[in-house]
């Protein structure tokens, strides 16, 4: 048996900043629109859904941002996470290419997300909020901001799309266990929520509702802000502790990847990888092959149109210019929920535009494939998102193999799949089928976006 | 908020040999018995069951037993496992008491319970076997045994207890992932099973009869053994790298446990942590208060009898001598499965008898309340079995404020609780209730103990 390889991190080496790729970037993000006026937004606009200190770094043009300790203190319950190279699955595959992943379901909450999570409950709580309103898919983001609020004393509401609150009632559970309310969305306690249950009573809602519906919640109140687990740069700069842990990791290695691979839904377990690799590699360092991989059920990297559109459904956001399907898009309900979202974050769409990054999508069963086969050479049992990014290395090791040339792949596993064993049922039982979104509603959808 | 505080050891620090408390022993343990003769088994009569080496390891006198490499390569999957003072914790309590806790949870199965199964599929690899025959209660048994399989290239059938297989279907779906198969039990495979449900067709079953099931089968073929994931000296002997690790975490914290508590079932994650201390104390260390805490309503360390009692309820098992309420004894379907065993271990039996430890009895929503507080503190969601020890755990913090005392309190927090969600969501709903077991039928299963 191949040995296992793990390269681990001594505590004193938890990053002390974030990184920020606005820094190093060769052209600026496009700046973000008020809807009405299609100016660009002030930190005012902003005020009643965050906190200033996340505003700051919502447009922060700083390379390296402190970590706050409060936060790097409760960072150390899981970190640093650990690197491995999957020399087990590496021999399945028969393949001359290296396959490093680094592991973020080691965390309370089994995913990346406690990463933003914590350190947007650190925010708000010192700004003095009472309250976080926000929007799950699959329940990984609810679940973490839900660990996060009881560690610092935050009430947590959590409007959850509602085909994942009943595939997925475990999850409700963890989240109700750390002291959240969970609401399944479309719901009728917000406007939004209401209009689009008067249309369609059996809506299975999407990424999109629930941000409206926590939007609109979120302004009513003082004491009430926003988070968002996913997409804005603040988002991913938080996440990018992943990189520059598995940069030190790769270096432990005596390694340096050729390809990087992550799955994108928002976009955030993705930049929280590449966003430190390819700050090295436009500072002037290695080139690396970045590869997104989104479900082919909702795949706004590789369908979506370049464009400024709303984060939501119901119109309340900020404009945004990402690659999106357009904000009425509903995708089908496959079991990865963390990928449904209509759009991609702006600094991952802009990324791609500038040719740094590649895309590709995948059907679900040929990621649960890849992933079974992980489980059972790795022993790791991953999240249906995290099987995309499984899928993504296991394609380029074989790519590898035919071509007969080695690589070193690095990956980043996001999360565990303790929660989404009915997905795991279905696929070993032979039910799981792929989903086809309506080409129909697809093409509406971006005939829809705003004129701007 | 209070510093997060983790003890982290270096990967070259697990455990190179496992610590046999047999060693240190002041009376030997009394021997195990032949059910036909009443005569001491030799290892000829467990050969149909274990390898060879098992056995060895079984009977052994040996102080340190060596962790074959491949064993401590896979380790390091998750090993070192991290100790944790509960510093949110006892501020929650407002108790002068210092808690630590160690961390099993880390596994990729999720539990201590492959710290013995790597073990045991190795050795059964080792000796030719082709397929592993085992129980399992709530499933982390059985699961852990499907991913060494997995790892370790072994078939492996599971019976599972038909009220947890009922209970927990996604834990049934981990095992399959790793390419398990899974038997809810009683079943119709053995004639053992066919007995029971003949008498009762929707008998919720127990451990005592999916033992009997699995040692039916594995004796009737060549290629196939047992394996059992508690209550047996080797596998109590695997868990010691647990309190082995403890020893060096508690010396990096500078200080040493006046308290252990553990959970026990069938008591292998309780002497995984306690045994190497009180191998320690034996040899003239320090004296340590060692608390088993068991469930109330199944209950054989205090209010079993010590007696010689078969393993399994169709007596295909040889006699031991343990803590027991009778092989016929059924538990009520309380959550924590892993804790619904009419026995105890022979050597923790051994260690109560001679007044090495102690022993107490919850019932499960005094253990979900105290569950849901260190969630909701410490952010780590534990197993219903794994709650017993947090109850007593806090049960001493709190003594120690009544009496105004400080204490060292460490506790093996032996699970997450991610498979489990069915119990929290009856314990946030309030419809959680404790179980209660029949006493006229406990009393006919302590009056049917075998004369011996």
């Amino acid at each position: 048996m191949p040995e296992t390889t793990k390269f681990t991190l001594e505590e004193h080496l938890i990053p002390r900043t974030w990184y920020n790729l606005a820094a190093d970037l060769p052209s600026p993000l496009p700046p973000v629109l008020h809807p009405g006026t299609k100016q660009p937004v002030g930190p005012a606009d902003l005020a009643p859904l965050f906190p200033e200190s996340l505003i700051l770094q919502e447009v922060s043009q700083e390379r390296e941002i402190e970590i706050p300790d409060a936060v790097r203190d409760v960072y150390k319950l899981w970190r640093p996470t650990p690197l491995y190279r999957a020399r087990r699955l590496e021999k399945a595959l028969d393949t001359p290419a290296k396959i490093y992943y680094k592991y973020e379901g080691v965390s309370p909450a089994g995913s990346h997300k406690p990463n933003t999570a914590v350190a947007q409950a650190y925010y708000n709580k010192e700004a003095g909020v009472k309250r976080i309103v926000t929007e799950t898919g699959a329940g990984q983001w609810g679940s973490s901001l839900a660990f996060a609020g009881a560690l610092f004393g935050l009430e947590v509401n959590v409007y959850m799309v509602r085909v994942s609150y009943n595939q997925k009632p475990y999850r409700r559970a963890l989240m109700e266990t750390w002291g959240a309310r969970c609401v399944p969305s479309p719901s009728t306690e917000t406007a939004a929520g209401r209009a689009i249950l008067e249309q369609r009573p059996d809506h299975p809602g999407s990424l999109g509702i629930a941000i409206s519906e926590a939007v609109e919640l979120a302004v009513q109140r003082e004491d009430t802000k926003y988070a968002l687990g996913s997409v804005l740069n603040h988002v991913l700069l938080h996440q990018t502790v992943i990189g520059a842990e598995a940069l030190l990791q790769m270096e432990m290695a005596g390694d340096y990847p050729d390809v990087l691979v992550g799955c994108t839904g928002g976009g955030s377990n993705f930049a929280g990888m590449a966003f430190p690799y390819l700050g090295a590699q436009l500072r002037g360092g290695k080139k690396v092959r970045v590869v997104a991989v989104e479900p082919a059920a909702c795949p706004s990297l590789t369908r979506g149109r370049y464009a400024y559109d709303f984060g939501d459904t119901a119109h309340l956001t900020p404009l945004t210019k990402m690659h999106t399907l357009g904000s009425t898009f509903t995708p089908p309900g496959f079991h990865a929920g963390g990928l449904r979202y209509h759009g991609m974050a702006p600094m991952v769409s802009h990324v791609k535009e500038l040719g740094l990054i590649d895309a590709v999508a995948y059907h679900q069963t040929k990621c649960f494939e890849a992933g079974v086969l992980f489980a059972r050479t790795e022993g790791i049992l991953a999240a249906p998102e995290a099987n995309h990014a499984i899928r993504g290395a296991v394609d380029e090791a074989l790519a590898a193999k035919e071509e007969g040339k080695p690589r070193t792949i690095l990956f980043n596993l996001c999360g565990h799949g303790h929660f989404d064993m009915q997905a795991y049922i279905d696929y070993n039982s032979g039910k799981l089928q792929d989903q086809h979104y309506d080409e129909n509603e697809l093409a509406m959808a971006l005939a829809g976006l705003p004129p701007v």
